[in-house]
This record gives structure tokens, C-alpha cells and sequence, in this order.
């Protein structure tokens, strides 16, 4: 058997003896270990500090096992360096006092060497690849261009992405002047956490599900194809997430990524058919299904499995970040489950 | 040439010289006549006061000559009758101060007469109906099942639905007994909508997208079947629009309606491919285009004109309600565009 971590294997669609796992957030609230981090630094602290971000990504590895790891980070971390103040306050999530409002906005982003401002951040990998089995890598990640640009254009979280859609509506020569900046940023941030021992990176376009198709082949593609261009190494896997594009998987997958994630709406097998034979394909449980108990949970991870046909070139996750209200025992039960019986669906069943 | 309503024509599939529209929430805020009410009266006070509701109803078509209208109204107007109390805070939307969080609480939800106590309802469509030109049919509606309990067991708003979802999951039982309360009033709703001169109904499943297929298949599919079965009259179509199903749209077109709403991010042709040949479509720009300038938004409505082939069995619509920022202007132009030019579309292009 290969020496190569399942869970890299799989990304690169090599036959896997059972399917490897690991779930968006794992380092999160729902674990007791997490909150009495949490309960002495604030969520931006424990982003910024690398033994903290160190302590809470190595939780969830401890506690089930899981087959890969990824950097505990947010999404915005780059913003305040290039010139946006991010401030998280309490029960609203992120927000930016002074975003993007008009054209000449768009020049207060600054370009900046993101190495030198995000050193913490390369620490903390480092830090982390030190302690992780060698059988368990490191996923480092970034925000795609339109996901961040929503943040710098609401002001933070958002429903309906509306004043962003007028921005790019109305101001589409500024809007490219943005996005190009984010882009080169993403690349650097990735870069970096490669540079630091990451053996696989993910771009999260959490918002993009907003866009109708023609807006995603705009503000979403040619982005991701600089970045999985820019970052590729050998034996490195690119992945692709991009929340509630289901209905244009196939405009997704134009990135060049080797795998891609899936949310809950769209059955795997419906999500291959779009991405074609040489992709692989990462989720998709609904994490509300978390809630249920084991007897109703059960048949729902099963239902992916079987979507995923005979497993090869699938590494299974939630179709979102877990939640915080979600049983730690529930969590211990899927673990078990996909890595003690994933091998059953080994040959088609 | 028929002397039935463009907009009944279509919705049945019949051909039309060229394609209806109507454009969802199209009394609000975007319209000065709308915001001078409102100066004037809150929103619910203006659900529950029928010359209001006559009023803001009848404002769009005065000013575009649209070829649907629809009561103005809100999906949690039974809710209060059934003994939960609803309050609409400024900038928050709507709370529920004592929601659904038990399984007895789902007792608290007392059936009631709809016909009584939504008198208000009844009066608001008969003076629509009476100012209405004929060619102008009103659309009465309710909210499905799965959105009005999100509701009342939110308490609000949400973004995941977590406290719905585990809800369902864990005592499937009281979730049932608490959709089947919910459906008849919805039934009994349309009905007194229908009685009072509504020639067409809509039922909103409008947070059903954060459903899995199983879930929706669990959860929306039953209930809608059964509303369009109970409320079909001759002549009288009924539309289900879940929004944010485009993955799955073949199950939520096992309701039975005669129409199905399509949001921004499936194009109407794929929708046609998963929905079959016999039921019309209604959609499916997104409303963040019209905050575009018209040579940006002009290509975006062609193209939902091409992706609906030859116009038959379309309805021209938005996927979402319109945006309060909306330029007045903007939506002339379309409403202009399609009534003048979709005829184009007729016998292909």
C-alpha cells in the first residue's frame, strides 16, 4: 500500500482502501476543548496567534482521528493588511467599519507582500505540520475574489449581496481592478501556507451560490483558474469550494482544480456527471443532519457513500462548516463509521 | 385571440402573442407610491387594513401595466390566528417572541377558522379584484409548510435553519403533526383567496433550499401535493416556487401544480429538462440585475427570453422578490422590453 496519505490519494482519484475524511470547521465550538481556548481569546486573537490556532487546529485530530487537518484561520485575514480594519463583534459575525463604497474605494486596497504580514499564519502551519502524523495533512485555504469582495462591499455578512451586485453591476472596470488585487493576495496567502508545509490548499467561495451562471463565468472562474494555475505543485491538491453552485457545477469546474466540493443539494452522483471523470469530489452531508440522532444519521451518511459510487476519488466532508450545537458524540459516530465501514463500498456495491 | 388573460394563457401552456409578466414583491418599497404609504402605517398594519393593501397592491399596475397582480400580504399572516404572535421589528424583519421549542409547544398551534380571522384578507382581494382591469388577474398566496415552521421554530429569520433541522430530526412525529396543522391552513387560506375573486394562487417555499433532496422529498413534496390537490378549481392555475431547489427541481415538480417559479441560478432550459413538458415556468432573473444600467441588464433579459425557447409556457418574473434599491426606472425599461419585444421569440429564433 502506498505511503501517501489516503486522503491525498483520493484527491488525486488513486484507489483508496476506504474513504478518507475530514469536515469543514472542525475546529470549532461544538468541542468543549475549543471553547476553553475560546473562553480566554477572542475568536481574531486565536486567528492571529499561532499557538493558540496550533492548539485548537490539533483538537479535532486528537479527538476522532480525522484524515486531514486544516489551519485554524478565517476568510478575512488578509483585509486588514491591504488596508480594511475587520472587527468581529459578538452574535453578528465580521465587520468591516469602512468598506467599499464607491469606485475610489477600490484603491484603498493595497497591494501588500501578505509573507511578511501573515508570518503568524506561516508559524502556525509550521507549527502544526510538527505535530501532525505523518499520515494526516495539512490543508491550508484562502477566500476566492468574490467572496471576499462581498465583505469589503456589504461591510460583512450579507443575505442578498445586494449593494455587491450593484457594484459589480454598475462599476465593472473597478470591480476587475478589485478582484485582480484579491487575486494576487490569495496566491501570496496560499503560497505562503504551502512554503510552510501545507500538502494541499482550498479556495472557499462560500457566497458565490449568489450569482446567477453569467455572473459566475465572470466573477468566479477566471479567478479561480489564476489561483489553481498559480498555486499548482506537484503532488499538492487545488480544491475547489464553491457553496450553492450546484445547479453550474460544470462552470466550477472549469477552474483546473483536482477536487471539488459539493454542498448538500446536489447528490454526488448528479455532482460527477458535471464535473466530469478526472475531478474529485469532497462532501456532502448536510451538517444539520449532525443533529439527528445515530438510527436517522446513519442512513444519510450511507446515502452519501452509495452516491459516491465505489468511493475511488471521494473524500467525505459536510456540505458546510459544522455547527455549533452539534452532539460531539454525533461526530465521534460518523468518524467511526466512515472509516470503519467506507471499505464495504470498495468494488460497487 | 382568446379573451383570457395573457398571464392565465401561459400559465397553462396555451400560446400567448407574447410573454406576460409580473414581478415578485412588486408592491415595495423600490416605489415612491408604496413609500409614502408606508410613511404612514407599518408594513403589518398595511397587511391587515384593506384599503391599504388595496392601494400598494394596485400601485405597480397603474404604473408599469403588469399582467399578474398579486395581494399584497405576508406568508406568516395566519400565524398570529393560530396563536403565535408576530411582531415586525425596524431592520430586523419578523420575530416570533415565543416559538416552537418543544414538542409540546407544537400543540400551541391552535387550528382556526382562516375564514374568519382573515376576513381582512378576503375584503383586501374583492376591492383589488373590483379596480382590476380583466385582462389583470390577482394572485393570492400563502407560505408552505417548511418555511411558515422554519418560522415558528426559528423565531425568525435564519441563515441555517439549524433549529428547524434539528426539529425535524429529532422528533419527526411532532414535525408532522405541526406541517399537517400548517397545511390546512394554508389550504383553508387559498381557498378564502380563491372565494374572494384570486384567480391564481402561489405557495412560497422560499427557504426550502436549505433542504437536502431527501429532506425537501420528506418535508415539501407531500405538503405542496397536497395543497395543489385541495385547492385546484377549473381554470385556476396554482404555482409552487421553492426557491433555492434547482438542484432538485424534478422532486418539487411532483407538487402537481400547473406552474413552477425558477430562481436566477438555473437556466429556465435546464429547468424545463428536470420539470418535463407539461407545466409552464415563471421566472428567473435575478433581481440584482436590475440594479444594473439597461445595457447591462437588456442582455441578461434576452437571455432569459432565449432560455425559455419559443415562449410558450413562460412567464417572465424575477427568481426573488425586487430589491427596495431598485430604480424605478429600471424595472419600466423591462416591463417596456418584454411586453414590446418578446413577441420576437414567438415560433423560435
Amino acid at each position: 500500500m502506498s505511503q501517501t496519505p489516503l486522503f491525498l490519494d483520493a484527491c488525486f482519484g488513486r484507489p483508496t482502501p476506504r474513504t478518507p475524511l475530514w469536515l469543514m470547521r472542525q475546529a470549532g465550538r461544538y468541542m468543549p476543548e475549543y471553547r476553553a481556548v475560546r473562553a480566554k481569546a477572542d475568536f481574531w486573537e486565536m486567528c492571529h496567534t499561532p499557538d493558540l490556532a496550533t492548539e485548537v487546529t490539533l483538537q479535532p485530530i486528537r479527538a476522532f482521528g480525522l484524515d486531514a487537518s486544516i489551519i485554524f484561520s478565517d476568510l478575512l485575514i488578509p483585509l486588514p493588511h491591504m488596508g480594511f480594519e475587520v472587527k468581529f463583534l459578538p452574535k453578528e459575525g465580521p465587520v468591516l467599519p469602512d468598506p467599499i463604497k464607491t469606485v475610489a474605494d477600490v484603491d484603498r486596497l493595497r497591494p501588500t507582500p501578505m509573507r511578511e504580514a501573515l508570518e503568524c499564519v506561516a508559524q502556525a502551519a509550521r507549527q502544526i505540520v510538527a505535530e501532525l502524523p505523518q499520515s494526516t495533512p495539512l490543508i491550508g485555504f484562502a477566500g476566492a475574489p468574490f467572496t471576499l469582495a462581498s465583505y469589503l462591499i456589504e461591510g460583512g455578512s450579507s443575505k442578498q449581496f445586494m449593494k455587491t451586485k450593484a457594484f459589480l453591476h454598475q462599476h465593472p472596470d473597478a470591480a476587475r481592478r478589485l478582484f485582480d488585487r484579491l487575486t494576487d493576495a490569495v496566491i501570496e496567502l496560499l503560497q505562503l501556507q504551502l512554503d510552510a508545509g501545507c500538502r494541499a490548499v482550498q479556495v472557499f467561495d462560500s457566497w458565490a451560490g449568489c450569482l446567477d451562471p453569467e455572473d459566475y463565468a465572470a466573477w468566479g472562474v477566471p479567478y479561480t483558474q489564476r489561483i489553481v494555475a498559480a498555486v499548482r505543485r506537484p503532488g499538492v491538491p487545488v480544491i475547489v469550494f464553491a457553496k450553492g453552485t450546484g445547479t453550474y457545477l460544470d462552470l466550477v469546474a472549469q477552474a483546473g482544480a483536482d477536487v471539488y466540493g459539493v454542498d448538500w443539494t446536489l447528490p454526488l452522483s448528479k455532482a460527477r456527471a458535471l464535473v466530469g471523470p478526472s475531478a474529485a469530489l469532497q462532501g456532502n452531508l448536510d451538517p444539520g443532519r449532525l443533529l439527528a440522532p445515530w438510527e436517522a444519521l446513519r442512513p444519510a451518511v450511507d446515502r452519501v457513500l452509495d452516491q459516491a459510487g465505489d468511493g475511488t476519488g471521494h473524500i467525505f466532508n459536510l456540505g458546510h462548516g459544522i455547527y455549533e450545537h452539534t452532539p460531539v458524540d454525533h461526530v465521534r459516530r460518523l468518524v467511526d463509521h466512515v472509516q470503519g465501514e467506507s471499505h464495504r463500498w470498495r468494488g460497487g456495491r
